[in-house]
């Protein structure tokens, strides 16, 4: 399994808070490695408690299924095919602000930002896993 | 961080138990600190068994996103932005009942209301927050 | 069955906080009804976080044997006959500072205690305890 | 309450990861704040999955009773007056590697350690709160 080191996780951490800061939010930013198990965090100053637990489990979800965690909200809607799915797994995230981070189109982890609207979330979330891919396979 | 004292908790416990009282309903009424951490609590006579974790839920829920819980239910609807979002930090309940406490304009913790209709949770929960900020910046 | 009123736990609860502050301690200090359910609590500023789920836990604990929780914790030591036992319930505290609530000898609820050392714990429990009953059945 | 900024935490963090690999170990590092909230993590390649939690845990451990957790586990063996106060707080570790992160004595939140023997996990725990205050007041 190729999986993303600390060195890598920093990079996308430092650069999602960085991108935060630029956007004048403040922001949660998790990443996860390969096996979905937390690799690095930060809480900005005043950003959100609640989305401390909901970073988190943005990146895992991202990671378990290998897709934005956008894409599974638009199948767990009533009447969808994966409905009720967000009980699963202690808890899965199912709107935007988690994304797989991938290195030479290989997933290595997830990066799961919370604190802002969910376009917010995703576009810092989005910033972080370029810092780690040119190419990142995947948008919510 | 600025914190919630027991005195200002209590003062907004009492001020909420007795609005309840006023209006003829039994409450749950409970309050957390900065850190979303319980600081004082009470549940009236005859008020439903259920609503002890309703109305602290509540206190979390407003503390963990600094706003009225039910504007969380807004988003969280089926085709919402933050569908799904209970299932977070153990548990959130994203409807009426739940406030950020302030002093001067500072959120120093949060109050929940639970025990009748929302409207009635809100309204209490209200009283219990003005007994400590003449202006609470928010409204569910 | 017959419950505590609110107006018994408050007094129950202020006597145990005026018997803190007098011993110079701070604690947080639960009271649970007939049916072990939260009915007041108050953490007092500087207070352990970590005891507020003991002190909740102690009072349920107390409720749910109706006993003091130091008498099973002498039953759940390694070879003892109930060891393991504090693993039930969701978790229970089987050192002291937890006991049942009693008026005229019937058990109407239990308060407990945590913030100090047990013996402080208990010592607290045992004011608010007497501030409803003259005679409270056992001691831990 | 005096809380711990991110820049402070990072310190913390960057510290202990340092002093770890001077020791030529691999370790999980937790960080929360006043309220025992998440501030920041790391896990350094190849350190131990399982140590996630119990890093984070042993952070919690330590803000939530304002001590070292070794101090706790001194406490809670068989026969000691706090056995069994692990099933609490959803989990505490009594075990050294978590220390309360002080600014001029006021206590503003904790450091976590996991990955190694505690006597390690102590040692590198010591280093990151020793970046924030000169002087810690405790030792496990």
């Amino acid at each position: 399994m190729t999986d993303i080191t600390l060195e890598q996780a920093e990079r996308v951490l430092a650069t999602a808070l960085a991108d935060a800061t630029a956007r004048g939010l403040a922001m949660n930013v998790a990443v996860v490695d390969a096996g979905a198990n937390l690799k690095a965090f930060a809480r900005q100053d005043g950003a959100w408690l609640g989305s401390v637990d909901i970073s988190i489990k943005k990146a895992r979800t991202a990671r378990y299924f290998d897709m934005p965690t956008g894409d599974i909200g638009s199948l767990s809607q009533p009447g969808g095919p994966l409905f009720g799915i967000e009980v699963s797994n202690d808890g899965l995230i199912s709107f935007p602000g988690g994304l797989p981070l991938t290195i030479d189109g290989v997933i290595v982890g997830a990066i799961g930002v919370s604190g802002s609207t969910v376009e917010d979330d995703h576009a810092v979330a989005s910033a972080g896993a370029e810092a780690l891919a040119l190419t990142v396979g995947a948008s919510a």
